[in-house]
C-alpha cells in the first residue's frame, strides 16, 4: 500500500496530464454519431447511432492498450488494470445515449472525463494499486426503452435482468434483441457478470440546472439526488364526428387527458413546488375532424423530500381517476425511486481534491436523476457536476466551457489515483 | 319535354329496379380497398388504396355501358347520356376517400346509391331528358391535405386550383404531385373542364348523428349546413430536463397549448354551445423527461348561426393569444365556411318523391360539413341522409341498415329521373 502523501504527489503528476484539447476534441467526435443537423444529437440506446459511438469508445482503448469489457445488458468497461488484479475496481463513467434530440454533453461527457483519467495515468507511465475502469452504462436516458438507467440496475441487480430483456420499443422490438445486436457487433469482447464487486464509483455530469453558471463555480460535489414517480397513463375514450357529436354525448379522450394533467400538475404545485411534466402525448386517431378515442401520456415528478413524494404517489392516482370524466384510464407507475444521500466519505474526498488543486467548488444537489443513484446501493458513490451553458440540457442548445470541464476532470483524476491507492 | 305525370310513373318503374342487394354488396366491395383488420378503412385521399376504389368504379361503369370522365382535381365522374347531351346534366354522388380510421358508408354511400339510380336506369331501358352523372369528389375528409372538399371547391371554382396543388401532406408530398400519379393511373379516362355548368346536385350520405335513428325516419331530406371554423396552431417554447428546469423557468408548449385549447372550448360552450373538437395534436421531442419544446394542433368550431359564427371568428385569435403564456404561437385559419340552407325547390323535389313513394322522411339539419356545401353557390343543390347506427361515424363502427340505405336511394332515383325529365 502506498503512503497516502506519496498518492497525492504521484496523484498531482497525473493531473498534470489531462488534456483539455484532448477531452473537447473527443467530445467532438462523439457527436458525429447520430449528429442532427441543428447541432444536437440522437443517439437513443441500442441504435446504430448508439452502436457507432460504443465502437469510437472500444478504438480509443485499443490505441490505449486497455483492455475492453461487456456483458449482458451490453454496458461498456474500459479497464486499466492495478498492481492487484483482484481488488474491486473503483468505477468512474456514466452513459453514451442521448435523447432524441439532446446534446452534447449529457453522459457523454462522464465517460470521456473517465477515459482522459486513464489517459493521464497512461502518459504518466505509473500504475495504480487498485484498477479503475471507465463504464458506459446501457440506456441511461429511456427515450427508446423506458425506463431507464437499464445498465445500472442490471449491473447493480436492483432490477432482475430478465424483465428488462422483455422491455420494447414503440415498434416492438425488445431491449433483449437489442442487446444481442449490440454484442453481436463487438467482435468477440469478453462478458464479465454483472454484480461484480466494486470498491468505489464517481459519476462527472454536467450539471444540467443554472446554479454553478450562477456561482462561477466550475465544480459542483453532488450531495444526493431528488426522488422521482414516473407513470404511463393510457386514456380510452370514444371517436366521433367533431361536426355532430353533441358535447354532452362525447367521450374525448384528448378532453379528459387535459382535464388530468391539469389536476396533476396542481396537486405538485401545492405538495412544496414538487416539478410535473408530461414530455409525451400521442392521440389517436389524431385527425383533425375526429374526436380523440384513446390517448398515452407520460407523467413525471420530481421532488425531494420522500415524505412529500410518498404522499403524491398515494395522491396521483386517485386525482387522475378523479378527473377522468367518462373516459376509462390505464395508469402505470414505471419509476418510484425515492430522495437519496451519497456517501459521506466521497463527497468529502472530491472536495479534498478539488482543494489541493486550487479548483473552487461547491456541494450542489441534483434535481436530475442518474446511474450514480443505484451504484450508491452497492459502494461508496459519488458524483462531479460541471456548469452547462444557461442550464440547459436535453437539447442541442446544451453546451459547456472546455475549462470547466477540463477542471472537473482534474478532480475526478485526483481523487481516483487517491481512491486507487490503497 | 315530358309529361309531368309520364315522367312521375317511368320514375316509379326506375325505382321499382333499385336492388338492396347490390348497394350493399358494392359497398362491401369498395370496403375492401383500404380495409383495416377492425373492420374500418383507412382509403385517404389520392392514396393507393383510394386509386383501388376508384378503378373499381371504373370498371363497374364501363360493366354498365357509361361513359367515365375526370378532372384536374381527380374529381371522377359517370355519366348516362341523356337524349339532349348538351343539356346541363344532373349532378349525384359524394366521395370515396376516409378518415385515417373511418368506416364503410361515409362517401361511399353517395356515391354507391348514384350507381345504383344509373343501374336502375339501364335495367328499365329508359333513356332520360337531362345528362345524370354520378361523381366522386377528390379528397373531402382533409385528413391527408387539409383542408378537404378539394374536389368541390375546385369544380365550383370556390378556390383556385394552383392553390389546391400547392398543398403538402404530412410527408411533404404535394397534392398537384398526388394527382398527377392517379390521373397518369387512369388509363386514358377523358378529361372535362372544371366549373361546367350543372343543372342540380344531389348528395346522399349517411346522417352521421343520431336523429333519424331516434326518430325511426329512413329519410331525412336535409334543410342546410352549419358554419365550420378550423384553425392550425403552433406553439413555440424551450425544450429543457424534466427534473431540472424550475416551474418558473419554463416554457413548457404542452401546458401552454392545453391552456389555450381549454380556453377555447370555454369560449365555445359559452357562445350557444358550439362545438369545439381539437382532434390533432403532436408534441415535439415527444419524450417522456423532456419539457415539450413546441407543439401543433387542430381546432375545429361548429355553429349554426352566423351571427355567433362571425363573432368566434373575432374572439377565438384573441383567446389563443391571452393563453400562450410564455410561449410564441403561429394561429393559421384554414377554413372558414358560414351556415347555408339548402335550394328550397330541391328540398320540396325530395320530399315530394319520398311521399309518392311512401317512404317517411323528416326535415334534418346537417352538423357535418359536405361537398354539397360548395356545389349548393353553383347550382340548385341539395342532400339525403339515411340512418347511421348509433349516429357513429369516422369509427370503424359505422353502420347502417341496408333497408334504409334502399330507401334513400329510392327517393333518389325518383327525384333524380323527374329533375332529369325537364
Amino acid at each position: 500500500m502506498m503512503e497516502a502523501t506519496q498518492a497525492a504527489q504521484m496523484a498531482g503528476q497525473i493531473v498534470e496530464r489531462v488534456r483539455r484539447d484532448r477531452i473537447w476534441e473527443r467530445l467532438q467526435e462523439l457527436a458525429q454519431f447520430g449528429a442532427l443537423s441543428d447541432g444536437g444529437v440522437n443517439r437513443q440506446a441500442l441504435t446504430t447511432a448508439d452502436m457507432n459511438a460504443r465502437a469510437q469508445m472500444v478504438r480509443w482503448a485499443h490505441g490505449l492498450n486497455l483492455q475492453v469489457f461487456t456483458d449482458a445488458i451490453a454496458n461498456l468497461f474500459i479497464r486499466l488494470e492495478g498492481e492487484h488484479a483482484d481488488w474491486p475496481p473503483i468505477l468512474i463513467g456514466s452513459h453514451l445515449d442521448t435523447q432524441p434530440n439532446g446534446g452534447r454533453f449529457d453522459g457523454a461527457y462522464g465517460v470521456i472525463a473517465g477515459l482522459e483519467v486513464l489517459n493521464a495515468i497512461r502518459d504518466s507511465e505509473q500504475r495504480p494499486l487498485r484498477s479503475i475502469e471507465v463504464v458506459a452504462w446501457t440506456n441511461e436516458e429511456a427515450s427508446r426503452f423506458a425506463p431507464g438507467m437499464m445498465g445500472s440496475q442490471a449491473f447493480t441487480g436492483r432490477w432482475a435482468l430478465p424483465e428488462i430483456l422483455a422491455i420494447r420499443d414503440a415498434s416492438g422490438v425488445s431491449v433483449e434483441h437489442a442487446v444481442a445486436q449490440v454484442l453481436a457487433a463487438d467482435m468477440g469482447i469478453p462478458h464479465r457478470p454483472l454484480k461484480r464487486p466494486v470498491a468505489a464509483c464517481i459519476e462527472p455530469h454536467i450539471e444540467q440546472g443554472p446554479l454553478l453558471e450562477e456561482a462561477a463555480m466550475p465544480v459542483g460535489i453532488v450531495t444526493g439526488i431528488q426522488g422521482t414517480l414516473r407513470y404511463r397513463v393510457r386514456v380510452i375514450g370514444a371517436a366521433g364526428h367533431a361536426g355532430t357529436v353533441p358535447r354532452t354525448a362525447r367521450r374525448d379522450a384528448l378532453m379528459a387527458t387535459i382535464a388530468m394533467i391539469q389536476a396533476v400538475d396542481a396537486l405538485c404545485e401545492r405538495e412544496q413546488d414538487s416539478l410535473y411534466t408530461t414530455g409525451m402525448l400521442e392521440i389517436m386517431p389524431n385527425a383533425p375532424s375526429v374526436i380523440p378515442a384513446e390517448t398515452y401520456f407520460s407523467i413525471d415528478v420530481r421532488q425531494r423530500d420522500n415524505t412529500v413524494l410518498d404522499r403524491l404517489r398515494r395522491a396521483i392516482p386517485e386525482t387522475l381517476a378523479a378527473h377522468a370524466g367518462r373516459c376509462a384510464i390505464d395508469v402505470r407507475e414505471i419509476v418510484h425511486a425515492e430522495s437519496i444521500e451519497f456517501s459521506e466519505s466521497i463527497r468529502e474526498h472530491l472536495a479534498g481534491s478539488a482543494d489541493v488543486l486550487g479548483i473552487p467548488s461547491m456541494p450542489i444537489f441534483s434535481s436530475a436523476g442518474h446511474d450514480a443513484r443505484h451504484l450508491n446501493y452497492l459502494c461508496p458513490t459519488g458524483m462531479l457536476f460541471v456548469p452547462c451553458r444557461a442550464g440547459i440540457s436535453h437539447s442541442p442548445d446544451e453546451s459547456a466551457n472546455p475549462e470547466d470541464l477540463e477542471a472537473g476532470t482534474k478532480v475526478l483524476a485526483h481523487a481516483v489515483w487517491r481512491l486507487a491507492s490503497h
